[in-house]
């Protein structure tokens, strides 16, 4: 049982599969909506194209970029708190050791035991640096690739998600039967996206299944409304 | 300077504020970009209004609602492994201090001091379940008022965030003239946004300021080119 949990843990989040759900899960959802709601207004499906296809561009791009400058701000930071360590435990030594066994007192190790577990952890600088980064400021070291591969599948992810809900208005020119299509088609994804998510990320597939499915279903039918109460 | 490090590091991303700034940066982004792409292929501010709305709508509930299911989910995970945990110190005590006392090697502690670490962990069974949840698993309690309120303040920021670039659109019937006050006006906001989520995230505001407006004019410029190419 130990063992097994321990099985799932590991194999809970792959970061790329993290990465597809984060962009998919708002592509299957917003552009469905936004196309939802103008199907009630407009008399070609024309226009829910190039509004679905705006939105898809401009959502992807947010989620991308934002997601990449954001990463590579969090790098700038970690860096430079590394620096001010490295620097700190040769100026002011006895101070990062006190800050040391501040740490390990946070996590009830017996004080009988804090001297020699700090002179352990403070003989190797590196070492030392390492053990305040991660237990003092809570920082990992953040990879800069991982940041380009991830904001990249976020936003390619963004994009095939929302091409779902609006692919049959592409070919279908009345867009009172080109919704009813997306509906089924995108309901049908969502619920296949939340069974999928819900394995990978270790909910319960059908929960999670209805969840997104619910999620996409009340946003796109709140917008319908409120096109057709203003249009 | 240690000081002020620690003042700095408290102040630096209230809870409220980090939901205010994840629901406005993508309100000020997305439907700005959406409006602006629309812009360009209508004939009147009507329908952009529709769509902006609509996008409003869909994307506060995908951000909001789904942020508050999200948090539920982990919640429940939580709770499932506490409950585990609370079994397992009973059932098979040996192996849990084992585990203890991995975690503890992991940190570097030095040998000697490890077992009477662990007995001082496993004394106090309560103590001992916190540690195995936040050091075994790491798994902090999530708060579920917190979840509720957080889904709110981002799904109301968003809101905010776009009803800014599509007010002038209220008020002015040309499209084309919109989208200049529109462009204006959002990117003030943007610039001015990006000061605030600098001065609050610790990150330098200009920075901050010129990143937040690049991903929002490059979000509209590609919506725009878009939404032209296919009209």
């Amino acid at each position: 049982m130990q063992q097994n949990r321990h099985v799932e843990k590991h194999f809970a989040a792959p970061d790329l599969i993290r990465d597809i759900v984060i962009g998919m899960a708002d592509g299957l959802t917003v552009p469905f909506a936004l196309a939802a709601g103008l199907s009630g207004t407009v008399s070609n499906t024309h226009l829910v194209i190039i509004a679905g296809l705006a939105e898809i561009a401009a959502g992807s791009i947010a989620m991308g970029l934002g997601g990449y400058l954001a990463a590579r701000t969090d790098r700038e930071h970690y860096l430079s708190e590394l620096a001010r360590e490295q620097r700190e435990i040769i100026e002011l030594p006895d101070r990062e050791r006190e800050e040391v066994a501040e740490v390990l007192r946070g996590w009830a190790i017996p004080e009988e035991s804090i001297t020699s577990a700090v002179d352990a952890i403070s003989r190797d600088s590196e070492r030392w640096v390492d053990f305040m980064m991660k237990y003092e400021l809570g920082l990992e070291e953040p990879d800069p690739k991982r940041a380009r591969n991830s904001s990249l599948t976020i936003g390619i992810s963004y994009i095939v998600g929302g091409i779902i809900p609006l692919s049959p208005y592409l070919f279908i020119q009345q867009p009172n039967v080109a919704l009813i299509i997306s509906v089924i088609v995108t309901i049908i994804s969502l619920f296949i996206f939340g069974l999928v998510k819900g394995k990978f990320t270790g909910a319960r597939p059908l929960k999670s299944a209805w969840q997104t499915t619910l999620i996409g279903s009340v946003a796109a039918g709140v917008a319908f409304i409120i096109a057709k109460l203003i249009s």
